[in-house]
């Protein structure tokens, strides 16, 4: 199969497009290199030393690997560009993770908000709009997230993307119909892959564009058997305030002895994969495509769930680390169940990688391996989430803006 | 009360903005004066002949108006200007129908499709942005379109925006949920309209910021009260392909004696909504804001629903015209039953203003008396409206894009 992957030199896009090529796919990496220009921004980078783009794809051939090529192209910025790549590259399927993918940085000011909303969202309208241009029939891989269904539902695990629901009719009968899992996203992050998910409706129903989303977790660990090969395939391990997740902070935490910090009372629970197992699940959705005039066919790619204070106690007892709380800056519940059907990539074959058995790696084989290179003041989450938290918003709007809302 | 009208120089924008100034309100117009750059673009213009800005608002001062102020502003591409322009007026309220609101527009090309949604989300999205980091407390009112919903449902009369539904819990228990009312949009532009439903349920629950959604029909009418007071005040009338309302090509093809032409079957029901009575919808709902705090508030803007061939023949009846059937551009179903809740407005004072009681007036002083100012060949809708009508694209794709699907 020709792939092409958008945002191929991302945290979950580089082992993705190693991955297939390791399958035997032809590969074409697409990326405008966002990523690294916001490591500039931040003043971060990446525990683990990763390679220049070129010095990636030399060391992948050196290994062994198929060659891949890699062009560098701004899909939401660059429309013409995209339409040339297509009808160049005759892609049989697209993989798109070029967003925007951190929820804090999303937040971090008026900026961030614009240029999280203006870069997603352009980037899927544009592919959706160039795909019905050039009349191609690809299969459109989308990387989703969990977050657009929210956290805490009515005493049910939460579907794969659709919902059972019974409405009453005017004649008092009960109407079955299956819906589109109602969203209710934590962050202008989150919500631009509420968006992503509308327009993919939309392009399904309407040019019967053939499309997979995934509604990911977050996903944890580093390695995957590609990125093992040679220290020029190494991939990002974020652990910064804005681009690390819960886990990787904890973990970094952990590896140079400083106190592990929950957020609130560590009480939310959040749904986890393991990079390997992402890699198989994107993997196991290009070979099961949907058919032409589908509907958008949706996953959960997720493996197990965990509560964060649990994740933090988890790594302090394996690293002897200790436990801190610390102010929540988001506007969400201080405490949630999280129950998550995923029997479809499971019973498509895949076998998942427990956080039990990773978790040791991480510490010793990453985290301690590069502590040296770690920047501690970047650690913690400074970004301020809502209205109510601004520097003078009075005190009444704060308190509204603070109660819990139950959507 | 201080009142932005933003898309003020527009077809409801205008009427709307005057309506507000005669109440005795502070308004300001805010317009980048796009729709008078589409007409050149489309070589169409509006059958009245309508008055530049400046025309119109020493008009209205002529004839004992309160003066209106006008500020040129591209609010999806000028962040910083909408930012000052907010701090500057500080309104109480924002009026927003500053979105290219013609679906056939919408779907003309890649380049408009990207333009509207780019335009529209960007418009929208920055406003949001701009009111949070503002910290104003504004009344957001925005014309959203009956379009959201999608047409027909499950014998169910369609509610205000929110839907009660059941679901089964995991322990076999039902519980009841109300939630967005699920979206199925049918072109573009109404796709924005969805995603823009989506921005404000984020930011009324993330901000606090207070809004409401005004799901509109179709507007018909030209005049309102106070666009009759002087010929610089008079409102649009398009009844071009891109443009005009169903209902405004049926009366300029009567008024001309050209055949009146009916998409499909005409089997389409669809909601209308008479321009005086949009107007004085918009001073409801700015008379009945939401608290801080609350949901979005979503009114149905509409009052009677019409299938399009009977709309057709009464137009033909009065007129003596006749009908003629031609191929329906748009993917959608050839017949559908529409029935709308909209007892909210009727409840705080509407009264509608009926099919029957206006259309004569339309025909004699708006199509005639201006018939000499159209142009018939602008008449037919030409664009394509799904991938599988765009020339090259094999049969086979072309007979499932056909298809009927039943979302």
């Amino acid at each position: 199969m020709k792939i092409a992957v958008l945002g191929g030199d991302g945290f979950c896009g580089w082992p993705a497009a190693l991955h297939l090529s390791d399958l035997g796919h032809d590969v074409v990496i697409v990326d405008n290199l966002s990523r690294r220009g916001i490591d500039e921004e931040l003043g971060a980078e990446s525990l683990t030393p990763i390679a220049s783009v070129e010095d990636r794809l030399a060391g992948w051939e050196e290994v062994g690997g198929r060659p891949m090529t890699f062009v560098r192209l701004d899909l939401a910025q660059d429309y013409p560009g995209l339409v040339a790549f297509l009808r160049e590259h005759t892609p049989d399927a697209v993989v798109h993770f070029a967003e925007q993918r951190s929820a804090p940085y999303s937040m971090k000011s008026p900026g961030h908000k614009r240029y999280t909303v203006e870069n997603n969202t352009g980037a899927t309208h544009n592919l959706l709009c160039a795909l019905v241009e050039t009349g191609l029939d690809v299969h459109l891989v989308h990387l989703g997230t969990m977050g657009v269904y929210g956290y805490g539902t009515a005493g049910m695990a939460i579907p794969e993307g659709y919902l059972d629901v019974e409405i009453a009719a005017d004649d008092g009968s009960r109407v079955e119909q299956q819906i589109l899992y109602p969203s209710n996203p934590g962050s202008i992050y989150h919500m631009t892959k509420v968006l992503d998910q509308q327009l993919f409706a939309y392009y399904a129903k309407n040019d019967a564009l053939r499309i997979t989303d995934l509604h990911q977790g977050i996903v944890w660990g580093t390695h995957t058997d590609q990125t093992l090969r040679d220290e020029r395939l190494i991939n990002r391990f974020d652990y910064d305030g804005d681009y690390g997740t819960v886990l990787n902070r904890f973990l970094m935490q952990a590896a140079v002895g400083y106190p592990l910090t929950v957020h609130g009372t560590g009480g939310q629970t959040r749904a986890f994969i393991h990079i390997r197992d992402m890699v198989r699940c994107v993997q196991i959705a290009l070979e099961n495509p949907p058919a032409t005039g589908d509907r958008v066919k949706i996953f959960n790619q997720m493996t197990q769930t965990h509560r964060v204070r649990d994740l933090a106690e988890l790594v302090a007892r394996i690293s002897d680390g200790e436990v801190e709380l610390v102010p929540n800056p988001r506007h969400e519940a201080p405490e949630n169940e999280l129950h998550v059907h995923n029997e479809t990539f499971l019973d498509l074959g895949l076998e998942p990688t427990l956080l039990e058995e990773g978790l040791l790696m991480e510490i010793e084989d990453v985290a301690r391996r590069y502590a040296d290179r770690a920047d501690l003041e970047k650690i913690p989450c400074t970004s301020t989430w809502t209205r109510q938290q601004q520097p003078g918003v009075p005190a009444s709007r704060a308190a509204v803006g603070a109660a819990e809302r139950t959507a």
